[in-house]
């Protein structure tokens, strides 16, 4: 399991491969993961994403993707983070989102939020973060879809 | 006093000068409104900003910029509403404000999200939207920075 920083020319297929895998995000979901990496290998630094890439011999395993809130000082939204499929459950994800958390805090990073839905399909992903330490500070009701609210978890590090 | 919903090539200085004018914005977020001028101009509705603005005879007397909540059915963030400090207090910025909301209920949207600072220097601010029908859904503590919060309104139209 190797842990790589920098996208690569390959990574905006990986990615929009492995999030739609995942079969939790909704085709205009999966576009915008594409699309961030498109614009990271563009744009470099200033398109205010950053990424960590984990990878096995079988390609890329999982990932995540943050970046700095503009107009704050130490906040941070964790936008992207997914595990392949078949090898969810094994602490892939919890390696990921620490590796992302030291990575915020090295950058002078102190306040990470990460957007979820209340979905009942999303009672995994909820329980994901809630077990790595982040909490529940909001709570937007109806604002995805009918029926479908936005939950906000925060931590804080560093 | 005269609304306009298409941005000309003279928007982003006038808009610029605007916020500016105001002194409740940082350098940083004069910059912003700035470029989502730019980027309306440069990508049209793809950009995902709308705007309204108005006009008098002195020039732009206030505007907003709105849109679409990527991945949302019909939740709309407003991203910004000025209106020039001598004009303020005088019903011009609930003016923008209600034509605004009409134009995104017109275009299926329901609710409608805006931001702002927990500061004592945006009192007024909060006010505004309590008057304007908007309630407080959420507050994120030291959010821009330590002791300055985000408070998110929303209100449900259409």
């Amino acid at each position: 399991m190797e842990f790589r920083r920098l996208a690569g020319p390959l990574d905006a297929d990986a990615v929009e491969a492995l999030v739609r895998e995942t079969g939790v995000f909704s085709a205009a979901e999966v576009a915008i993961a594409r699309e961030l990496v498109e614009e990271r290998m563009t744009r470099g630094a200033a398109s205010g994403y950053e990424f960590l890439f984990v990878e096995d011999e079988a390609g890329l395993l999982g990932y995540a993707c943050w970046g700095p809130i503009p107009c704050t000082e130490r906040s941070y939204d964790l936008y992207w983070i997914a595990v392949r499929p078949e090898r969810q459950g094994g602490g892939v994800g919890r390696r990921i989102l620490e590796a992302a958390e030291a990575e915020i805090a090295r950058a002078g990073g102190m306040r990470i939020y990460v957007e979820t839905s209340t979905r009942a399909a999303y009672d995994p992903t909820r329980a994901f973060y809630e077990r790595c330490g982040y909490a529940r500070a909001a709570t937007f009701d109806d604002f995805y879809a009918s029926g479908d609210g936005k939950a906000v978890y925060l931590k804080v590090v560093g």
